[in-house]
C-alpha cells in the first residue's frame, strides 16, 4: 500500500475536532450543502463544514487543473468526473490547508468555513443509473431460504456473479428526507389487495459512487477501484409484502421504487486505506474477467438503530463480492456508466444473529418479532418509527472515518 | 373524441409529402438533429425537418407560453416538461404554420426548414429513469413456457399487474448507433464461461416518454395519459443465453443493459387520435387503481425486417395493459417521474406465429431456426446483420401517422 500522509495519526487540523468525531482530518468527506448563501460543494472537518466554492474562489486550490466552477455547484458529478489524480492532488491540498494554518485557509475562515448545525445537506450526486448488488452471502442465503422454500438457498449464478438490478434512480433522498409508506398490491389467499405496505422495512447497506465515464468500455477488475471515488451509507427501503407478490420473474420494482436514503457525506477511497481486509474466499474460484489478487474488503462496522434500540451490527467486511469485481462485471458487456452513478452493496447482513441488515431477516419475515428498549415490539416498521443507520472504520488504533448517518423517520 | 383539426384526411401541407411517407402534415413528430450549425429540436415533415429553434426564433411560436431557448437544445426534456396544454398550442400552431403558407413560415424556410437527409438524428431525451414493461400477454406466455417449463406459464402476478423491471438508461441510444456484441457469463453444463452472447436477440417494442414530473404523488389512471407526450419505436436488445443464466431472483441484468435502440421521432399522443382501439378485456378486473373505462390501446401496425427479410408483423393493439396502466402502477407507490423518462411497452408479441416479437419465440429458442431471404438461416442474430423496426398506425383510410424506423447494425 502507497503511504498516505494524509492519513498519519499524528496529524492534527487548527479546526477543533470534538472527541470521537466522524470526521477529524484524516477523513475528509465530500458533500453538497445550502445556505442562505446558496448551495455549494464541501469537505466535513469536525463540527464544520469547508466551502470548496469559496476556497476555490480564494484562489487556495489553484494549480490543481480544477474547472473554475467545479464546487459552485449542487452536485459533485463535475467533480467526480475530473477523475483519480486530481481526487489525490485536492485531498493532499485541503489535507494542508486544515492542518497548516498558515496555509491561507485559516486566514479566509469566517467565509470559508461554516457550522454544520447550520446549513442543509442535500443528495451529493445527480444520480444517473442507480443499481443494487446482492453481494452478502448471509443475506442472500437467509433470503434464499425464506422466498424459496423448496429450492437450494443460493441459486447456482450466485457465487459466479455478482448479482443485482437496477434500481429507482429518481427516488434517491438525502438523510433526513421523512418516508411515506407506500401503498402496493398486498398477496392475500383470495387476490391481491391495494393499500399501505404492512412489511416496511430497511436495508443497511454501502454505496459506491463512480468518476470518470467509461465510454461503454468493459472496466477490468484489476484497475476498476480507481474509478469509484468514494463510499457512502444507504438505506434501500423495501416493501416485503409488496416484493413477495411482484417480483417474479423480472425482479423487484414497486417494493424498492418508492424511496432510497442515502448519507450526505461521500467518504473518499483514499481515507480508507487503514480499512482494508481480504474478503472470504471465493469458492469457486471466479471466471477470469472476475478474479483479482486484490479481494478488496473493508472494515467499516455498520449499525442500524431503531427508535434508539439497536437491531444491527454488522460490517462492511461481510460482502462476498467486492466493489471492483461488481464494477467490472457491470461493465463487461459495454455498459456505459457515468460520474455520479450509484452502486448500492445490497443487505449487509453478518454471519451472527445480531449482524443481519434487515427485519425480514432479523424477525423472520415477521414470525419472530424483537422488543425495543420502550418495551414495544416489531415485526416490520410502524408509522412513526425512526431508523438511524451509522457507520465508521479505525477501531484499532487508526483514525476513526466515519460516515455521518443515514436517519429517516417513517410518516403514515 | 374531441374533434381535432390538426388531424383532418385533408389537410394539406405547402412542404412536399412524397407518397407513403411516414411524415404527413397530421404527424409532427418531435426530434433532436444537428449540422453544422449545431443541434436543436425539430418536427419532421415530409423528407424535411422544421428546425423548431429558428421557427421560434423567428416569432412564429410566440404567445404560447415557451420559454426563450426551449428549441435550442440537444433534448426535448424542457418542452416535453411543459405539459399537455402547451403541447396542444403547439402543435395547432404548427399545423397552422405549415398547411397555410402565409402564416410565415414559408417565408423562411430558408432558414427554419432543413433536409432530414443532411442531418444527424440524436437521441430525443435525456433519460433519467428507464423502465421496461412485459405487458403483451402473448409474449409472456410464449416466454414462460420457455423459462419455466414445469410452471404456469404466467405466473400469478402478470394479471393484476403490469410486470416491469428498471433498465439501464446510460445505454440508450437512437437508431442508426452500431451495436456491438456484448460479452457474458454463458451457462455450459459444468459451469459457466464468459464469451460474446450466442443468443442475440431484438426485441420490438414501443416506448412512452413522460412530461411533467409528478413530485412523489400517485397519478390516477383516468388521468395517467395527460401526461404522456407520446410514442417511439424501441428495440430492447437482449443476450438470452446471459439472461437465462442471470435472471433469478433479480431480473435481468447484463441480458439487457448493453443497449438499446431508440428511433429519433417521437409522435405525440394527439396525433394517434384516429389510431384508438380498446384493448382485450382484462381477467380478472383490476383493482380499481388500475381500471379504467378507456381501455386505451393503439392500432399501430409494426414490423421487423431482419436483413431485408420480414420477420414479424405486430401491432401495439395486442398490449395487454395499457400505458395509462403502466403508469398509474408506476407511480401508485409515490415514485417520482420527470420529463424524458422512458416507459418500454416490452416485446410486442401477437396471437399468431408471423406476429412474434422477438427471435426467442419465432425459433422457439433456437430450436426452429428461420431461413432469409439469400437462404441463410438465424436462430439468433449474427454478426452483421441489420435489425430494422419499422411502425405506423393508419391503413384504413385514416392519415398514415409513422413512427420512422429503428435500425441497427449488429457489428463483432
Amino acid at each position: 500500500m502507497t503511504p498516505n500522509p494524509t492519513l498519519e495519526p499524528s496529524l492534527e487540523s487548527w479546526v477543533p475536532i470534538p472527541d470521537g468525531s466522524d470526521f477529524p482530518v484524516q477523513n475528509l468527506p465530500f458533500g453538497v450543502f445550502s445556505n442562505t448563501d446558496g448551495t455549494r460543494c464541501g469537505i466535513a472537518i469536525g463540527d464544520a463544514i469547508v466551502d470548496l466554492a469559496v476556497t476555490h474562489e480564494r484562489g487556495l486550490l489553484d494549480g490543481l487543473g480544477l474547472p473554475v466552477d467545479v464546487f459552485a455547484a449542487s452536485t459533485l458529478n463535475r467533480y467526480f468526473a475530473l477523475g483519480n489524480p486530481t481526487w489525490q492532488r485536492v485531498r493532499t491540498r485541503l489535507s494542508h490547508l486544515l492542518t497548516d494554518d498558515t496555509a491561507g485557509l485559516a486566514d479566509v475562515a469566517d467565509s470559508a468555513l461554516v457550522t454544520r448545525a447550520d446549513v442543509s445537506m442535500h443528495l451529493p450526486v445527480a444520480v444517473g443509473d442507480f443499481v443494487d448488488f446482492y453481494s452478502s452471502i448471509h443475506h442472500a442465503t437467509n433470503v434464499g431460504r425464506m422466498f424459496r422454500p423448496d429450492d437450494e438457498p443460493l441459486l447456482p449464478n450466485w457465487r459466479q456473479l455478482p448479482v443485482a438490478y437496477h434500481g429507482r434512480a429518481s427516488t434517491i433522498s438525502v438523510s433526513g428526507t421523512a418516508l411515506r409508506r407506500p401503498d402496493g398490491q398486498l398477496p392475500r389467499p383470495d387476490g391481491p389487495v391495494f393499500g399501505p405496505t404492512e412489511k416496511l422495512d430497511f436495508e443497511l447497506e454501502m454505496a459506491f459512487v463512480t468518476g470518470p465515464a467509461n465510454d461503454g468500455k468493459p472496466i477490468p477488475v484489476e484497475i476498476a477501484e480507481n474509478t469509484i471515488f468514494g463510499l457512502a451509507l444507504l438505506n434501500d427501503w423495501s416493501a416485503r409484502d409488496v416484493q413477495a407478490w411482484e417480483y417474479r420473474p423480472l425482479g423487484p420494482f414497486n417494493a424498492k421504487s418508492f424511496a432510497t436514503s442515502m448519507a450526505p457525506w461521500i467518504v473518499q477511497l483514499e481515507a480508507l486505506a487503514h480499512a482494508r481486509v481480504p474478503l472470504s474466499d471465493q469458492e469457486p474460484t471466479p471466471l477470469p474477467h472476475l478474479a483479482t489478487p486484490n479481494k478488496g474488503g473493508f472494515d467499516i462496522a455498520l449499525s442500524v438503530d431503531l427508535n434508539g434500540t439497536r437491531v444491527s451490527d454488522s460490517n462492511f467486511r461481510h460482502m462476498y463480492w467486492s466493489m471492483a469485481q461488481q464494477l467490472a462485471h457491470l461493465t463487461s458487456n459495454g455498459t456505459a456508466i457515468n460520474p455520479g452513478d450509484v452502486y448500492g452493496s445490497g443487505t449487509i447482513s453478518g454471519p451472527t444473529p445480531d449482524s443481519l441488515g434487515c427485519l425480514l431477516e432479523i424477525t423472520h419475515n415477521g414470525a419472530e418479532p424483537i422488543t425495543l428498549a420502550d418495551g414495544s415490539q416489531r415485526s416490520f416498521l410502524l408509522d412513526g418509527d425512526e431508523v438511524l443507520i451509522r457507520g465508521h472504520s479505525g477501531d484499532s488504533g487508526a483514525p476513526r472515518i466515519g460516515f455521518g448517518e443515514v436517519r429517516t423517520t417513517i410518516r403514515p
